[in-house]
Parts: structure tokens; C-alpha cells; sequence
């Protein structure tokens, strides 16, 4: 504890953002990854820009409080942000779950604020940085980081290297069409994997099946009100035995499959992690997928592969920010 | 000249091999990407490995002596071949277009018959290489490029630097699912991109409209043979005005964009080039192909990518091939 002490004097701490949709989620943590204290607050996004990033600010402020940290240990704040971002700007150039945020610059207002420096990136990216950084025992070269809950997202690990592309939106993996006639996105697009192998998509098949009659418990966990059916009733009918939860998981799994089969053959990478909400479903999911893979993959890729749930479960984000702001200190 | 002659001696010169299932072709080249002599001979796949790596070495024997060049001026010698490519260890691994080529040490065999350095890469991933290195005039950090021809082929520039994977084949974007439920693809798989918008894709296509009773001149251009329709022949019927031919060249630009969409969402790259026979077409392909690129990506990465003809030409492979030496040099 003195060691950890006289290295957070030498500004060695750093505070982790990860703004999401529904919840904001705060660290504060040392080079090495470890978590000393946390925060955590609801993001309230309807109340626009200027709420969320008031309660941005309580939330880091309440986090350093907590451990009794001072500003002036913290070597800088790394912000992982859901949407389109422009990191070499620090704007939240557009997020569809938080509604009003265009163009916004979010890292100069936390840098303002705080007089640290400031680094954003996009959560999922920075979520593939937080496995490669402190998630994965053995270091590999190549790591793609796959988020399935309402969507899917996904960032790359590229030799040895984040791989954010041209303008920084690299990694939108959960838009690439895997089904040319099929269902139309949230995007506004047809058929992307996201339409056919995310939560969404598993609660709107169910939603499907029962308005066509099927027999299922789903319903019961819903008192029979079908809007409020998403993938976690589904995943907790299926728990339960519910045949038809189960069937409609193992489908998913295989949509799933066959977009991880795309990225196998694209990247050839050593390891895919799984994080999101639905990869708590585990083996459930992951199984069919995985099946799918090995069909559709090319065999010399795919027996250099490993799939996985992702190792560090909700924390990748926030410990990729962790890792982003290590990464502009060179460390 | 002089000059020329003088960095000659210093084994500033490179010979590239780009090997397809049809040609072998070489060159004499600068370190500059300057082609001084070229050698060419047809590949006779069905002969097996042993007599095309004999034709191989006769024409860069060939290749050398056509410009005076002696063994003792060349830097190295750099091979571009199509199929799984084991670059670390010089490997054939497998190639769907040379049958009998399981594991072979190619690059071993060209390096003991020479006595310089060789290097061995994926034709597709070094004709990436050779438009990053010789083809573009700015150079960009993240390059796609596609090659459509039998089937499609990919290279992956990334921040800088070309990306091959865990083990080397990484960029195999012919074969990412486009359509679930497609057509079956020669890899064994199910609606692959290439299955749906490659040159065998258009053919097929072709041959089934005039089975159905379609009327085109396309049938003239085979003396009724329809066995002896490939792309070429579509495209010449298109060019003359063929109605049918010029629908199905439109139809195929169009699952030509929805994979190039996936690129760009997925890659955020500075720029997509498009090489191999079938680029030949020119904006009969790509014209149709870039307007779904417009419909269906991310509108951010979509206004940060250029996606054109391949600047080299069916060079591409060959100077990539001379662009690795130089890589192994750290030139």
C-alpha cells in the first residue's frame, strides 16, 4: 500500500470514463489495471448533452473523493463514449442512444473541468484496448472485441496496435450485411449482423413467434405484455427450460456464427472476445456460434483462433480508457 | 543511366515473381518500383509443383539475363502467390488454383537455385503492398485493396503498414457471407461475397438467364456454346449495348457495393482500389457498385474513403512482391 501510495504522488493514477446509453460508469485505477474505487451513475440520456456531462462531472468528482485521491495524482482521464467519435478532436460526433449529442466536445469540457489532460475514444474500441491491456494473459498480435447486447460493436486490435482507421470508426463490425435480403437495421440499413444476432433481434423474433401462437413461458415473465419482452426474459425462459427460448438463442447463435466467421477470414486474428450483455448468456450462445464457425471459417484461420467470453466482463470499457490515456503517455 | 548502374552494384535491384493459376510474370525492378525487364510464362497448374517451380526459375533466368543483370546485383527476390501463404516460413500452405500444392517450401527452392534472399507473400495481400508502395501518389495510413476476378481476393494496409494476420492470411474478404442464403461458393461455403460478385458470379448468372429463355447477343459471342461464357464475354456483349449483359453487369456492381459497404464499415480506410480482371469494366461495375457503397455506409467513414480502379494494373501483385524485399530490408 506505501509502494501504491508514493506512486500515485508521481501522477501515476489514472480515472476512467465509460459513457453508455443508460449508465455511466467510473474508475479510478493504477497503471497496472487495478480498480481502486468506482463510480457509477445513470446517464439520464434524454436530458441532453449538458445533464449528461453535469453528471459526468459529480461522478468523476464522487469517484476521486471516494479514495481520497487528489487531481493532481491523476496522470490524465481517458473517456470511453458510445457512437461515432472523433478522437484527435475529442467530440462525440454522433451517438444514437444519446439523444442531441452532435458534435459535442466532451473531452475539452472533462479537461476544463478537471485540469487533467483528457482522452476519448469509441466504447468498443476502447474495450478491445482494455482486454489486449489488462484482459488476455498472453499478449497476442491480433485481438477483435465483439459487444452484443442491444447491438453490436466491436474493436480491433491490429499488430499490436488499436485500430480505430481514417476518422476513427473502425470496428463497426455489427453493420456489415450478412443477410443482403434481410431484416432492416436500426441503422437504417438491411440484413447487418446486428439485425439478425443482437438482443434486439432476439426479442423481436420472440415477439414474433408468440404473436403466430407459439407455445412458450416467455410470456408468463412478462405478465403477457409482449413490449416488455427483451433478450434477458428470453435468456431467463431459456434458463428455465423454455423450449422455445432456447431454440430462438441457438438461432441467434448461429447469425452470430456467421458474422465471427466473416471476421475470421477477414482478420485471422489470434483471439475474439465476446462482452456485452448477451454474452452472459454464455454457452448458450456461444456454442451454436462458435459450430457456425467452424463450418464457415477457412480451416487454416480458424485453428489459429480462440473465441471467448471477454475477461474483464463490464469493466472492459472503463479500463480501456484506463488504457488510452496510458497509451498517449507512452506507457 | 549511370547513376542506375552504379546502384545496381550496391544489390539495389529486386526481382518480383507474382505466380496466379494461369501466369507466372516477373520483374526486374528498382527500389524506386521502376520495372527494367520483364519475364512471362504461362503457369501449366496441371503439371503439379515440381515443373511450374521449373518454369518459374527458367523465367527469372530469363528475366535477369534479358537486362544484363547479374544474380549478384539483386537485393532479393520477392514472390507474390496465390492460395494460403505461410510467409514466416516460406510455405504454399494450399492454393484452390495449383493443384498439388500442399506445404510447399517455395521460398526455400527459389533461395537455394539463386543464392539471394527470397521472400514469400499472398498475391493479394503484396498487390495491396505494391499500390501502398508504388501505385498511390499521397500516401494514406489504411488501404483496401480488392482484386475481382474468378473470385475476389483482399489486402489490408492498416496504420501504415500491411496486415496479414496470426498466420499470414488475413484480408480473405471474397469470402465474408454477404447473403445467408445465397448461392453456394467454390470454397464449399454459402453466399460469400465472391459467390455473388465475381466474374464466376456473373458467368453463372449469364448462363441461367439464357437457359430461362433470356434474349441477348450474348449467345453470338460463344457461337451458342453456352459452357464457353465467362465474364469477359458479358462485358463485350455490355460494351456493344446488350441489354441483358448490361443489367447483369449492374446486378453484380451491386453486390460488388454491399460488400465494399461492409469495407468501409468495418475499415474506415483512406481509400479502396480495385484491381483484377474484372476492374476492367471500369464504371459499368463500379458506378452501380459505389452507389450502394453511398446507400449503405456509415455516413462518417463513407465521406472519408475514395474507392477506385487500382493504379498499377495487373502489376499490383508483382511490384508488391518487389515492395516485401524492400519491407525485409527495412527500405
Amino acid at each position: 500500500m506505501q509502494i501504491l501510495v508514493a506512486k500515485s504522488k508521481e501522477r501515476e493514477l489514472i480515472l476512467g470514463v465509460d459513457l453508455g446509453g443508460t449508465k455511466i460508469a467510473t474508475v479510478v485505477a493504477t497503471a497496472q489495471g487495478e480498480i481502486l474505487s468506482r463510480g457509477y451513475s445513470p446517464t439520464l440520456a434524454q436530458a441532453g448533452p449538458d445533464a449528461v456531462i453535469s453528471s459526468i462531472f459529480t461522478t468523476i468528482e464522487e469517484t476521486v473523493a471516494q479514495d481520497k485521491v487528489e487531481l493532481s495524482q491523476l496522470l490524465g482521464i481517458g473517456i470511453a463514449a458510445a457512437g461515432i467519435i472523433d478522437g484527435d478532436n475529442g467530440k462525440v460526433v454522433f451517438s444514437p442512444n444519446l439523444p442531441g449529442w452532435n458534435e459535442v466536445p466532451l473531452r475539452d469540457a472533462v479537461e476544463q473541468r478537471f485540469g487533467v489532460p483528457a482522452y476519448l475514444g469509441n466504447d468498443a474500441n476502447l474495450a478491445a484496448l482494455g482486454e489486449w491491456c489488462f484482459g488476455v494473459e498472453k499478449k497476442v498480435a491480433n485481438l477483435i472485441y465483439i459487444t452484443v447486447s442491444t447491438g453490436i460493436g466491436g474493436g480491433i486490435i491490429a499488430d499490436g496496435k488499436l485500430y480505430t482507421g481514417a476518422c476513427g470508426t473502425a470496428g463497426e463490425v455489427g453493420h456489415m450485411t450478412i443477410d443482403v435480403n434481410g431484416p432492416r437495421c436500426n441503422c437504417g440499413n438491411i440484413g447487418c449482423w446486428e439485425s439478425l444476432a443482437s438482443g434486439t433481434a432476439l426479442a423481436r423474433e420472440a415477439v414474433k413467434q408468440i404473436n403466430q401462437g407459439a407455445y412458450t413461458s416467455i410470456i408468463e415473465f412478462v405478465n403477457g405484455d409482449v413490449s416488455r419482452i427483451d433478450a434477458k426474459i428470453v435468456s431467463l425462459a431459456a434458463r428455465q427450460g423454455d423450449k422455445l427460448a432456447k431454440e430462438l438463442i441457438s438461432h441467434l447463435g448461429y447469425y452470430f456464427g456467421v458474422g465471427l466467421a466473416n471476421l475470421v477470414n477477414i482478420f485471422n486474428p489470434e483471439l475474439i472476445l465476446i462482452g456485452g450483455g448477451l454474452a452472459k448468456m454464455g454457452d448458450l450462445l456461444l456454442e451454436p456460434a462458435i459450430n457456425v464457425v467452424k463450418e464457415r471459417a477457412f480451416k487454416t484461420p480458424l485453428n489459429s483462433v480462440e473465441i471467448k467470453p471477454a475477461l474483464l466482463g463490464d469493466d472492459s470499457g472503463v479500463l480501456g480508457a484506463v488504457a488510452l490515456v496510458l497509451e498517449h503517455f507512452g506507457k
